[in-house]
């Protein structure tokens, strides 16, 4: 069996899981070359992933590791020109969410990947892969509730995180820049069109703190689409139950609801509170299988020669939608989108 | 629009909601006499129902009331005299469960019943008219499930009440004639066939007094029946969470499953404890609509000179088999019934 | 005990309810009197209610009845000349939303109560005294969690009902007057603050006849509050499963969502489709108690001298607040309310 | 990192998926070897898994391959030779449930376990390493429900696999033997206590194909336990929905339960049939990450010179509890354990 070698950019929190998946979890993908700016890291992968070629220079990695592919899990803003630097040294490409923070450096990265229709590019909107979400648009393509025409989709992180929120506050470009994309990417395609207004508004109840840098603890916004359909996005970062992802798609013949209760496993307690059911606590719990089958659809693709279900331009879309919504966010006026 | 006349005799807490609901909660009923032994009781009817014709004895209220029919309320080991002597009397009967607490008792109400089939007699089997139960067995009547053959029943009532539970037991001739009634009659009406045999089994783990009175806290029954299907009887005191019944009807084509959460209402609470439903904490609350309509029916078979579906025979076969049942956690063996 | 003696203008579908719990459900209200303009309605109200003096003339009713109240059950657009009469001829009124379709109409509603605050006015808020609602506004009054900053409300009427929805289309001022005004009066309920602005949009997809009439069958909107908190509103006709009310307030400490499963009962099947719970099938079905529960409170404030927690402003700002909706649906533009 | 090398014995469903998961999903497993009676299983290990060493002799394994340990899946009469044998030549032994299919083979593994303290052996238990079970263990071990004292387990097949079972019976032992060994076990693990009676019953309405070979489609069997706890388990064959593996721990201060809805994964379909969600189909689907972690933890028991907290005791234990239930069902009457 062909195994695809990767290399890893990046090794926080979520690049070790993509690592680890990478190494252990995925029978055709080998873990040959890791890069960090943090010895540790390295030291660590060494130790724990059995990689021994590592760089502490990305560019020296796409130029002399043994590797068909990258894996890239840096700051946002890096991510297009190491996307480009990769396609041009012929590997294969996984890039984490959003494409980009800025649409020029996206147009850059739609370039690269237009350059090089040889080879696989995917960026990383696992929730497309979670069994969850994948099973409504199997559900939705089978036209299971008709036409979709209305996505209401709900983000919060765990109150547990705020204090690392209200840091990188001022940073991350405001609530729906740092929280709203993967929403976004579900609405499009869930429905299929593209957004072309949005209105949008934010609050702060409980940390003034991200008042300071101009952000929000909350942000809602409203969206129409090209064909007619609309769009709700709810997200925050003050849930004290867990980490509430949930999604509902309304449809002429029915409607899917995605983790009403976002549960953390299949158990109930019922106790002096009432029957309850504790929650996940953040996204690696939430969405463990949904990294581990996107980065194998990766490799397939890579190994085959074909492109995902997530396209470069899938990317770029979601940053501009979410750019309008940060405009109407701050300007209090719908903005019209593309 | 004739109504029926109605007595009440007992005024305690279930016989206060009856009287309630005849006095104002029935287009055809009028609550027109009340009996009851404790003058406090009696006083507070006339003030808040606005009965007039009260009595302190039963058979005075029988012979001098205007009234058609009589609500029997009152303690286990009464209701088949006053059955008899109701009926005899000229008077339709409602009567709470159970029929009695001895076979020779139940074999007196049923002669009086059968004396008279000019009159209605009901007994107050309300689960069955609560609106979830009803529903299962239009959709059990409709085949939506197949032929039932194993109903799993659950019955256990809050903690908060354990002081009462423990103060009449010894009195009560266990928890499974004391809890286990309506479960019994629930698997005879579900599934259509009389209970054969019974093995039962009980258990105290957090209240020793109960093995004081040879009682238990937690009892366990599985019952064949004659058409060879099976029934699971789970009984306790001591639910933390409030009130809980639960009912399973397992049949070829598919389960229907009744209040395997026993909510409050229809609220969901998403906090630190994860997402909570709160539970009804009594007979009275979870109820409510069942006695109402149990009452309801009544008046209507009686104006309309019909029998309802529960009758005086389901009052003596629950009755054995709780005397079965009873036999086997005492004796330790599976007892044959009937 | 003291009784209110009512008259109830209107006697369709929503107006026999609240007829037949006056006459029988309610311990302290008569149903003294009744008009309709359609003689078979008061035939049935005689014939089942047990009313003997009607009319077909309100006023009439107004100045000879030996009546307290009134319950007024019409349509909205002649509600606020009806209360003013009904209050200047000395009568409580009970009238159901909206207030009225009209501002300066609701100004004579407000003008005729505060010219007689010695009588009780109730609007027909019902969703209020649904005892799933009011547990939700006690534990939030309870600060069960903590300040609530974001409400999400859900109505879609069932698809069985659409036929009548295209046929009112048109008259009836739009998705979001007919809709959105119970969903308008919990977001103030719930955030205790005034709306302030709001986007709106609607959308076609099943039934283009709304088109033709300037409707849409579908609507959302987004809602900014005094105090800082958002709303969101989703109103639609086409639910293929039921009747779906659900609300959703988001505080700083917890969440509290009402009917995410808008289920008919307790009953669970599991079949081949999975495991399913039915739904209900309309306002009736769902709010039936409330109806009950809200005409209780009206007669004991009556009788009490007290003013219900639903006043003439509730009707008022509600209306406002769904013609500011109505404006921006129609102009594609935010508006300021108020 | 040191890897632990594996062999595996038998390569059919269940093997394949334990295969698949010490070749590819686990960090520290290496699969060494392979043996299977079927040609073609060893063909497609050889090409999926890139296992090269492979056998139709299961000793010829033993003496021959380069591995520390085997896993044994395999009919079950064919478990207690192969440990031993296993265990005899030095390697770590991983066990497929149940132990053994008669108590005297059940004998020779245990004192093939005695004699070899230092090789580590694991039984397939799966259930307790699925996350759900494993935090109902963490619960119950922190105290959250008090004292367990009841448990009501069930395991139903889908109706989708009845060829097959009705095939294969005669040949399983009945229903209890083949059914109800992992609910025995979870009761045993979870009230910390020994079966000392069990009554038996079953029934058959759908396939009377059971009825053949004395077997049924449908089993009901209640437990008393040597602390006083009791125990209820309902297995069967023909669920319509999917495959239904659902446990309740009821505990002094609470109770929690698993699995009430055995869902496929977190969507809610709302539509004509209500508000449903689809179930799982089969163990491999609801146990699919439970394999993986059971042997994983093997693997790192292994690897440390431990025993995993199955051990082959358990497998006696359930065994015999599994017969004692078939005497019972066969001859009607409760049958002492132990």
């Amino acid at each position: 069996m062909k195994k695809l070698r990767m290399g890893i950019l990046g090794l926080g929190r979520l690049g070790y899981i993509h690592a680890t998946n990478i190494a252990y979890k995925i029978p055709n993908t080998t873990l040959a070359a890791a890069c960090s700016l943090v010895p540790e890291e390295l030291e660590r992968a060494k130790a724990e992933l059995g990689v021994t070629d590592v760089y502490s220079d990305y560019r020296q990695m796409l130029a002399n590791a043994d590797i068909d592919a990258v894996a890239i899990i840096t700051p946002s803003g890096d991510h297009c020109w190491q996307i480009e630097a990769a396609l041009d040294a012929g590997k294969h490409v996984f890039c984490e969410k959003p494409l980009g923070v800025a649409m020029d450096q996206c147009k850059l990265a739609e370039a690269a990947v237009e350059r090089h229709p040889e080879l696989t590019f995917m960026l990383g909107f696992m929730r497309r892969y979670d069994k969850s979400y994948a099973y409504a648009k199997q559900k939705i393509d089978a036209e299971a509730i008709g036409t979709p025409y209305l996505v209401k989709a709900t983000g919060v992180d765990p109150e547990g995180l705020i204090q690392n929120a209200i840091r990188i506050s001022g940073g991350s470009g405001g609530i729906f820049l740092d929280m709203a994309i993967h929403d976004i990417d579900l609405m499009r395609w869930f429905l299929g069109s593209e957004a072309t207004e949005v209105y949008a508004m934010g609050a702060t109840f409980k940390h003034p703190e991200f008042k300071k840098t101009d952000d929000d603890e909350t942000g809602v916004a409203a969206y129409k689409f090209a064909n007619g359909a609309m769009g709700i996005v709810h997200v925050g970062r003050t849930a004290p139950y867990g980490y509430h992802v949930e999604t509902e798609i309304v449809g002429t013949e029915g409607t899917i609801r995605i983790s009403a209760v976002p549960e953390k496993n299949l158990a109930q307690l019922y106790n002096t509170s009432g029957v309850c059911t504790e929650c996940v606590q953040g996204f690696p719990e939430r969405f463990a299988d949904a990294y581990l089958a996107e980065m194998e659809e990766f490799a397939l693709c890579a190994l085959e020669g074909r492109q995902p279900g997530v396209s470069v331009y899938d990317g770029t879309k979601s940053t501009l939608i979410g750019y309008a919504t940060t405009e109407s966010w701050k300007t209090g006026k719908p903005v019209k989108i593309g």
